[in-house]
């Protein structure tokens, strides 16, 4: 085994711009229900077959009129108006509004003809079939027009739109049962590492379960991908080609392990002998030995082999190709201000990912070191000190990104 | 029907803490695998059975030595060792380091026993089997102890605690396969009105398809519930009576529809008479007719009729206490400030939820009509104006909670 040290390292900036050239958004689509489709990437543009609502309906409880039998009305000069008709909501009038009538309608119910306005329940008095009304109406009062919601032709969600739950209300109230949208990334998720032995199976000497396969997919459900975990690949160069090759029916390739430099350059070799290295190595701390390749189109990320450097690379590179990837777009990750508990010197030249908790409103380092990793299950966030700062002062504010 | 204006409103947070206090964490758990586990809840304390790593290692490519052997070491005089076995990781080492010898040891190998240090590659030379060490390091320097990322006997995860990527990473590592978490809360999403049809089914005068149960469906799911849509209710307190008994097999009762008085009304019958009202009618903008409620301990939340009323208030007062359910705790929703677009008016004593989008960084209110599911879609957040705040100033900074 020779170990050669890597080579400059790139700045997190270029080293993104790369990963997310390389990363494509996926074009495949299925069709899901709408309850499957809280969360998906819209496929198509939806334009309304139907108007919403497809016929004028009263916006309010109470009587249907003609809006000039009630002008004048008052709290001591009710205009009087003959109850022709009840109506409830679902049911349409048979009985057309002729002056000085009125039919009563809850809401939701078809205008019935002749009525251009619905007078509120409660600004009236009902005596048999005498209905009081105590305050006047103006035309296309509490009644909702045909279309106001959707009109007929419109087209109402855009390809490309994440799928909320208003956004399923569109497609509900135009009648979809189905809606077609972006299939989800298959990423293969390849640990590698001698040392390493799945969940389940016996410790034997100097062995340890692997984690990162666990934490990669569970970053990787979480921003939209579906992983799938393959058998630890053995470390030979063969072994790493086939087992390449193997993932390249996944749209996205993730090498987890290969933490030492010897394991690195075999991983870095099978790369180069099968497709292109983009870079081996990013100025991230934890994170350096990052690898980014394309192989016959799909791009190919090496992280890490140390939990925490795996893990703060999977938020910070992975998480933002995948999302491109799913169509996801950014990850609005929730934050928050806080003054930091103490001083906190960080490595010049490096994109520092700093896992932080909170305790009484203040930041605090949780970083344990690269191997570990509680330092990220200990945090509640994490923190980025750009390469260009060295220092965060005690009480110095900072941007909290929560998990 | 008789028409019976609704009582006096109960302010929200009055509102809010009988919802609250009627919602109940589930305590019912399930057994699910590490790659299910994701943002699940945890439902056992996690304590570890073995040391992470179960022994010391390599933190660092390099050479294994007994520190003291290489103080003294600079550029210009190395301390020259014996290299005497090389190991990869996942090996163990046959020999012992004696003094002034060393072996060869990659990341996350375990240390040999005698050494006490691991030399960087980067700070050696190899010249056959002499290793030239041109930098003195200290006793544990690169080498990581046994346990030091958790130690046997600890405890590092709790009950409750949400399981994001690096707390399965920690499960991973103590090699759990599955995990005990708490089962979803599942809700019974009960549709009702005459005028309502299922999207699919052909439209008839008068009728609209029904919305808000696939609204509330993805609110639920993306909430932490399992959502289960019944089929439509018929409009009598009978048929009211049967679902509301054949829902009681759920955690959680959501009445969606009745808008109009006069079906409200007898949803509240037959609430009252199968359990207790808490309250009926709540003072916020959409959203008043809402109905809370409970039945043989069952939460009951009787949503709006109107698609934006329901939604807004399926955001304010039904995902808290399915949070709550659940035990996902606060949903930390993105945020962002902004200034308004232009003066907006609201109605004092109702907390109103105003939907908006961003327009050029200012805050553009989208409010249609409740009635209006499009006031939600094309929304990419709301602002929450106070019920003792009339109106916001053009220019005013406000908080944008995002979708």
């Amino acid at each position: 085994m020779v170990m050669k040290p890597m080579k400059a390292l790139l700045d997190l900036e270029a080293g993104m711009r790369i990963v997310m050239d390389a990363a494509r958004p996926i074009e495949r689509t299925e069709q899901v229900t709408l309850l499957e489709a809280v969360g998906r990437v819209l496929a198509e543009e939806v334009c309304a077959s139907m108007d919403v609502p497809p016929f004028a309906r009263a916006a309010m409880d109470g009587y249907a009129v003609r809006a000039e039998d009630t002008f004048g009305a008052g709290n001591f000069s009710p205009r009087i108006l003959e109850l022709i008709e009840v109506i409830h909501a679902g049911e349409s009038a048979r009985l057309s509004v002729r002056p000085a009538a009125c039919i009563q309608v809850a809401t939701g119910a078809p205008m019935p003809d002749g009525a251009d306005a619905v007078v509120m329940v409660e600004d009236t008095e009902l005596d048999r079939t005498n209905v009081m009304v105590y305050k006047p109406v103006y035309p296309q009062q509490h009644a909702s027009p045909m279309g106001e919601d959707i009109k007929s032709g419109s087209c109402v969600l855009q390809r490309g739109m994440r799928l909320d739950p208003s956004k399923i209300g569109v497609l509900a109230a135009l009648g979809f049962q189905k809606v077609t949208v972006y299939q989800k990334p298959a990423v293969a998720v390849i640990p590698s590492g001698n040392e390493i032995l799945m969940p389940g199976e016996a410790l034997s000497p100097g062995r340890i379960y692997d984690i990162n396969s666990y934490t990669l997919s569970a970053l990787i459900s979480e921003n939209g991908g579906l992983p799938q975990i393959f058998p630890i690949m053995k470390d030979t160069l063969e072994a790493a080609i086939s087992t390449i090759r193997e993932a390249l029916t996944y749209d996205l390739i993730v090498l987890s392990g290969g933490s030492s430099v010897g394991e690195r350059d075999m991983m870095v070799e099978a790369v180069e002998r099968m497709g292109e290295i983009k870079f081996h190595g990013i100025a991230v701390k934890p994170g350096k030995p990052t690898l980014c390749g394309v192989v016959e189109g799909h791009l190919l990320i090496g992280m890490p082999g140390y939990p925490t450097s795996c893990l703060t690379n999977g938020y910070g590179i992975l998480a933002p190709a995948l999302r491109k990837m799913s169509r996801l777009g950014e990850r609005a990750l929730a934050s928050l201000k806080a003054p930091m508990v103490r001083r906190y010197t960080s490595t010049i030249g490096r994109h520092q990912y700093l896992p932080v908790r909170l305790d009484g409103g203040e930041v605090v380092p949780v970083f344990k070191e690269s191997g570990a990793i509680t330092s990220m299950a200990d945090a509640e966030g994490y923190i980025e000190i750009p390469a260009n700062v060295d220092l965060l002062e005690k009480g110095e504010v900072v941007e909290v990104l929560l998990f």
